[in-house]
């Protein structure tokens, strides 16, 4: 019998027994070695940053170094199996930013799942990093996380579910925009599952200027004249500004006879081939719900979806937050950004998008895969670039303090 | 002109840009190696640990890495120049860390210095670590931070600048009791400065079986009559139940006089060479205030002692906590200790002083040299074998819950 990937992943975990681990970057092989790097020639960097703080970014790690934090409340597709259940993840995470981007990380599995604490939380941590990426942090206390903790802190903050998956979705729905020679700003999209990826991903869409988009969650379609009642949701509020403006009540199904763009970040199975083939002329149909996509990737085809593409790696057009975080972040801490800016999140979606040239673009490839090369340089210089246009590193907002 | 300690000490600073960066412990160069370590396969171990919490202990590196936590109140010796300056301190830990105990370590620098903070915060991030190793927190709060985290944790917790600093100077005054043929428990030991290190030194002291032991800090002489008054310190307050019982009133030179054993973790040059002739026959003089002593190792000798020792690297005799921690950690989480006790500190502490046999023990060679290669390992194997003795060890305790 071969093994499964399950067991395969039980074993190499056991065998590694984490992921990650601490890289020595200078032997401490010699006294002179004990005296330079520890005390008392410490004392030195020390007193350097003590009288100028920005020289903990010359003298340490602090500049390239980030925490992954989560609460455990939405680990992968798992759900709210608590932070220490999360941690194989995080180090995942933080093998990831050091193998793709070349960024240091940290896990930091947190021990409350109370919006307060986790801010107080990551607050105290802070002055250790360059940068914050929350990780697998429900909806809606993710949205309001981020929001305080980016105030606070002068790093860069990211939630990674939130607008990883946002920013990937935009670079492949430009590309397919064009395969289908369709306009953004005449665009019907639906999304459904208004969680941290749903939420971020329409506000982006919104951002870029798509016509019209009805946004579905457990209380079916959201718009701003309806009453949640008791399961009342912060988020919901904020996308009903922005969605469904003429509060239309309609079942997914309707809404999606009037759509030219399906994006999913719900659950498995929940778009029916019948469906797709009521939506509007040439249908785009991002289906990515993890590990099993809302429709299957050759379901979706058959369907007519002109343009498929999902979360999974054994599929065509793989639309995968790695595209995103090693590049956003090397190129954040790069240039000394103090926060991540929507335009800065727009220009690593146009890297991404553009990576691929007129030639090679069509329905099977929309968006870069994961493994090329060139991404995270890609997306690190067109952040880099813009936030220097923005004028929001730290050479104009200065001064370290958190 | 050759370069200073402090030029060479900031250039390879400069150079590193950090001491430590994110080991990768297994490449991510194919689609295989994405779907075992990360999505989908990672999910495998994820569920094992919520289904069994001690899982993370076979599943990831929880086990083997130390949270490095400072408050930036007492760095080296420079006193209170704040967490951000004291980062390059707590890597260079990180790196002593890895490099003789093989222990993963992350400097977490806290923005805060208020003793509740301090507590929430290393309890919020606990769950990712095996240990927590709290770093140049000043007394008085180090003592109740590390005593509370203890009791609130399952996980050891170990406050470097005091138990270190009193492991080692107990394994050298072991071997220098030794040397001048006297008897611990016939010593009278004057300790001078009351901090972290010499509130532990004198406990340890203690609990060894000391005659006699006068305490001083900048209050003068302890004992349980005096007032304190308005600079009352609840350390002084338990000092004083432990050291001159007869509570007498005197000065550090007439307690000399009175003195077999003097231990400095207080100023430079504060003991002068009339004060070491002063004391009992064969005197011991322990002068470890960093990076000058309180008196040197030359004029010491001159003085009369019969055994020097300093915390300097370029004299005999150097006390170092280097000695202590990597081994001390590298027992502890080897064998699932769930906290560390006065008996495993006491065990390392004979284990140091017992790697010098009887042949080739002199007044030049009390205490192994830092890089002596065996110490961490020995180290680590006796704080193993006491923790099991003790049953202080998951296996006993059980239940990984922070």
């Amino acid at each position: 019998m071969s093994e499964t990937i399950n067991e395969r992943s039980l074993r190499i975990h056991e065998v590694l027994k984490g992921k990650i681990g601490t890289e020595v970057k200078h032997p401490v092989k010699t006294r002179e070695d004990l005296s330079t790097l520890y005390t008392p020639g410490v004392a030195a960097p020390c007193l350097a940053i003590r009288d100028n703080p920005e020289d903990v970014y010359k003298y340490t790690g602090k500049g390239n170094t980030v925490a992954i934090v989560t609460d455990g409340g939405a680990i992968l597709g798992l759900g709210n199996i608590g932070s220490l259940a999360g941690l194989p993840v995080m180090e995942g995470k933080a093998l990831l930013f050091k193998e793709f981007g070349g960024v240091n990380a940290v896990p930091i599995c947190l021990a409350t799942q109370n919006m307060e604490e986790i801010i107080q939380a990551v607050k105290m941590i802070a002055p250790t990093f360059g940068g914050i990426n929350l990780e697998d942090i429900p909806a809606p206390r993710c949205v309001e996380i981020e929001r305080r903790l980016q105030d606070a802190l002068n790093i860069p903050v990211f939630h990674d579910d939130q607008h990883g998956a946002a920013i990937a979705v935009t670079a492949a729905l430009i590309n397919a925009t064009k395969v289908v020679q369709k306009e953004i700003n005449e665009l019907t999209v639906v999304v459904n599952g208004i969680g941290a990826a749903g939420s971020a991903i329409t506000k982006m869409l919104y951002e870029l200027g798509v016509a019209k988009i009805y946004a579905f969650d457990k209380c079916g379609i959201l718009h701003k004249k309806k009453d949640y009642g008791h399961i009342y949701n912060p988020v919901w509020e904020e996308i009903s500004q922005m969605t469904n403006l003429d509060c239309e009540e309609m079942s997914l199904a309707e809404a999606l006879t009037k759509a030219d763009v399906f994006v999913g970040a719900s659950i498995a199975n929940i778009l029916t081939p019948e469906m797709v083939k009521s939506m509007k002329e040439n249908p785009i149909v991002f289906a990515l719900a993890n590990p099993n996509p809302e429709i299957t990737y050759d379901e979706g085809k058959n369907a007519g979806a002109a343009v498929m593409a999902t979360g999974r790696s054994d599929c065509k057009n793989q639309i995968n937050n790695l595209l995103v975080f090693p590049g956003l972040f090397k190129g954040a801490l790069r240039c000394g950004a103090t926060m991540i800016t929507k335009s800065m999140k727009i220009a690593a979606a146009n890297a991404i998008a553009s990576m691929i040239t007129d030639e090679e673009r069509n329905a099977e490839y929309i968006i870069p895969d994961p493994f090329d090369p060139r991404v995270a340089d890609v997306v690190a210089d067109a952040v880099e670039a813009e936030a220097i246009r923005q004028e929001v590193t730290r050479e104009y907002c200065c001064t370290v303090h958190e």
